[in-house]
């Protein structure tokens, strides 16, 4: 049980500042970074860098910054991302079907990463009995009892948007908490289960504002 | 020209807020609509959606809210989303072409998404000539002669890491300002280029964080 309730915005950083602090060990230069630096690296300010990091612990020196590895090991710990975490994916359509390459193949390539989709739901029965990237695409009758199976908290849901509702309600039933959604619709779901949409429409609105007149 | 720097964070909520006011549209049920409301169907705090709105003017009145209409118009026009904006995709792999059908299907569905997809690239010859979703797939050599023709200021990249740079450089080089980009590595870009990596690795690292222990 989490004893403070960090918020979202927080949580956003945390991913970010473990990248940089794995590339920094990847370079190997240093053992020591700075707020400065990591917030540098990150784009954030320094004083949010020593703010976020904060809240998790006393982790930096004053005037000697942080310790590469230590710092990395606490972010992996703290999100969850020091052992394997089983993902199903639900819809392999045709960005269901990018979405396991793209993460199967940086599961494969990077032994940090840990998130790794280990089963697929298709509704379409030409789909199921097949495999993506090694990954066997089942049908969705089967979501309650393969969740239980596979211990599976997680799942990324690239349906279309009139059956993400009743997808999601499957999930949550079968003991799902975290949802990666790709539909373009709102989703209901209770208050212990996060839920993170994925929203391409509005990143490609947003960069538009910046269109010149 | 911008008169005044608009933060990053202000430009990421518009998009948000001009989709609620879509739905209040289409819903039909009322004419104006509170900073309270706004904010609730947003996910942000109303005095936030105030302080938002006022760096582009006074849409609202005291008391009695924004008229759904007319501020749906005006954020149409910030965000440049009330005209056709043609947009180039580089790397028609398995990620690339499924973004492309839903990009092409959004606008296709979305009389106001108005960000159109209208040229494809990819190096492999075999791709080159065919079309998806009706858009052609041309050689990368033709980049600079096309983007003029067709006028396009905005790309989206899903080319491999290590192409994206020198992919990146050419559209920039051609006239392109605005880039979302999918491959999973730094680019460098003049300072009057605009890029927002889509980093779906982060985004489910995150969710890890609410993994119970």
């Amino acid at each position: 049980m989490r004893l403070k309730k960090i918020s979202g915005a927080v949580v956003r950083r945390l991913p970010i500042y473990l990248r940089v602090l794995d590339e920094l060990a990847r370079d190997g230069a240093k053992e020591l970074v700075s707020s400065q630096e990591l917030g540098e690296r990150a784009g954030v300010s320094p004083a949010l860098v020593r703010k976020d990091l904060a809240w998790f612990g006393e982790f930096g020196k004053q005037g000697v910054g942080y310790d590469v590895e230590h710092l990395r090991t606490e972010l992996r710990r703290i999100l969850h991302l020091d052992r394997d975490v089983p993902v199903a994916l639900v819809g392999v359509g045709s960005l269901g079907a990018a979405l396991v390459r793209y993460f199967r193949r940086r599961y494969v390539a990077d032994p940090g990463f840990h998130l790794n989709i280990v089963v697929l739901f298709d509704a379409d029965p030409a789909k199921q009995g097949e495999t993506i990237e090694g990954v066997p695409v089942e049908p969705p009758e089967r979501i309650p009892e393969r969740v239980k199976e596979l211990g599976i908290r997680m799942a990324i849901v690239t349906v279309p948007a009139e059956a993400a509702q009743s997808v999601v309600d499957t999930l949550v039933a079968s003991g799902v908490r975290l949802l990666f959604n790709f539909a373009p619709v709102k989703l209901a779901v209770p208050k212990d289960v996060h839920i993170v949409h994925a929203d391409l429409s509005l990143e490609l609105q947003r960069l538009a504002y910046y269109l010149e007149d």
